[in-house]
């Protein structure tokens, strides 16, 4: 096959639990997290082998949109599509499916997150292909992530019957997308072997996703055809600001992939995280070292006594630490945290704390 | 009595165990700990219901004397010694006490550090006044503090027959002095009830004093005399620098007070402490707090979660901590300290650190 490929990055998200390195002006994309490149970057390269730059989309907000265009000097500015606001994945994604569909009627799409890590590229390219080779028999294909844990912050997709098998990769219909579960249905569902974390990536053919939301979303395909047969005209900016605001504010989950009985899921195992916190973190850098044990030091000289298995993001000046185990120190130029490994999730707290004070600056 | 009485203050000592709020540059007397007043501030302030200002003498080095003589804008010139090299307690104290004579030969000299906290200042002053008494009989007279735990990081005073009660005080012959001990023999000493802590705090009549010192430290006491009697003559400069390096390097405890048998104790119970690491200034701090449990907080705003008992030195911003109890955190330009309590002593340690790699910009 030789359709072409398209790739979509949806580009939001605050990252309150990675504060005070993410704030709401520079959330987890922007940042160089484990580093060198920002995760933004590191997705497009990621992509790079089975995308080229020119098939690729960025949709933001208009809050991020000047950042990514600096970060991603390699993209037209037309391929980084600015939504007037927030309405959701569903017309997100679907913009950026619109657009492939409208230069490409033959496109076969993929959105991927800005801000997920992946350990091994190669894999995760793998996975991707196998998708797109089930994408071809006309199904949405999921990449759902084989579970390491029984994690009880991401949705899960039960897997039904196989279809067929592509690099090494058996692909199955969906049975059933679950909503985040508690503890015990989440020990249940990692045992029972069926199940895969919602990662919120999809592959399909352009021209089958629009013919499954007109079916399922008739509102916001029309609009979303309004808003791209405007797209290469001078009508482009007033039919988007005209037309985005009175469109259904609805997710790609619920909207469609919840109610289509053409769903697929594809396993993927290439070390899948979404960095959900600064334990996250650390563990993918240390999982990266030669010494899994080792502290990770970022930007810093680390002067350590009695202390072991630390996360310190520096700001250029020595951080010592004396006497403690399994903690997490961020410093930036206004504000500096010092967490517990084990208590990492909290940190959203702190920016609940800030809010309630309206030290919007610090958030 | 109305011998007019003199305070002298020797102002020395790096305090490495306060970095990197305290630096060679900058030891604890400099800082505001606990505050609101520097160290010294305050320790002339305690000493000013018992001594005017104008009989105040601070003797240091060449590193520190203009810090101290803007710190202490009420001393003359002339009241701030600075000693061209540090040669021991012996001629540091010897020389204020040979200054104090010449001025005055009916003179009765205390010596009080620099860096010492008190709780209670009224409790000392009437300490000092009846070491005062104790003094006017011809006694070398060491205030010893009544210890309040087995410490083995200071020296022991042995309580002998008992002299006279001053001020509800009952003064003692000193039996013996006693080096760091270790922690049983430190635990013995406590039980016994007869021991003082050593706090380097003496009064005597600076009279009896240089008797005593001609006696014991002719050599010294003779370059001494040389040095005053040249003090309010041009040749000051000049002769302190021919004499001071030709002075044998003694304590005031080795070369006086352990060789005489002149020597008294009074026990001193004001809330005495040599705040010699973090968890020492944060429990001054907090014992200062209406609710001794609560966080201590300086120059920063804290953000807490799941976080108790902690000590915060902020630099301005703002700090978070989340689920780490009984730490402390030290924010400065230049350099962040993140320590467990229990661990507070090794903060030395660090500064070691800081001297092998020959950073010395931050020691």
């Amino acid at each position: 096959m030789t359709r072409p490929f398209y790739a979509i990055v949806p580009a939001g998200g605050s990252g309150t639990r990675l504060w005070p390195l993410s704030r709401s002006r520079r959330p987890k994309f922007l940042l160089p997290l484990p580093g060198p490149r920002t995760m933004i970057q590191e997705t497009l390269h990621r992509l790079s082998p089975v995308c080229s730059d020119t098939n690729m989309f960025v949709i933001t907000g208009v809050a991020h949109a000047t950042s990514i265009a600096r970060q991603l000097p390699a993209l037209e500015e037309d391929q980084i599509v600015i939504e007037p606001m927030a309405r959701g994945t569903g017309p997100a994604i679907g913009l950026g499916v619109a657009l492939a569909e409208r230069r490409d009627p033959d496109a076969i799409v993929g959105s991927f997150a800005a801000d997920h890590y992946v350990e091994r590229p190669d894999a995760f390219v793998d996975t991707v292909r196998a998708a797109i080779e089930v994408a071809e028999q006309d199904y949405l294909v999921t990449i759902g992530i084989q579970p390491t844990f029984a994690e009880t912050g991401y949705g899960y997709i039960c897997a039904g019957d196989e279809l067929g098998c592509y690099y090494n990769i058996t692909s199955s219909r969906v049975e059933e997308f679950k909503e985040k579960p508690d503890l015990a249905t989440a020990e249940r569902y990692v045992a029972s072997g069926q199940y895969l974390w919602n990662a919120s990536m999809f592959v399909w053919k352009a021209s089958f996703f629009m013919h499954e939301m007109r079916r399922l979303l008739p509102d916001v395909a029309t609009a979303l055809t309004t808003i791209v047969d405007d797209w290469d005209t001078p009508r482009r900016e007033q039919t988007l600001a005209e037309i985005w605001p009175t469109i259904e504010d609805v997710t790609i989950d619920h909207g469609i992939l919840e109610r289509s009985n053409h769903v697929a899921v594809v396993p993927g195992s290439f070390g899948w995280s979404d960095l959900g916190d600064w334990h996250g973190v650390g563990k993918i850098i240390q999982n990266g070292n030669a010494n899994g044990s080792e502290n990770v030091v970022i930007d810093t000289h680390l002067l350590a006594t009695d202390a072991r298995n630390l996360v310190i993001f520096g700001n250029g000046r020595p951080i010592a630490v004396v006497g403690l185990d399994d903690i997490v120190v961020v410093d930036t130029d206004d504000a500096l945290l010092v967490c517990n490994r084990s208590h990492a999730q909290q940190v959203k707290s702190i920016v609940d704390l800030l809010k309630q004070r309206g030290s919007t600056e610090l958030i």
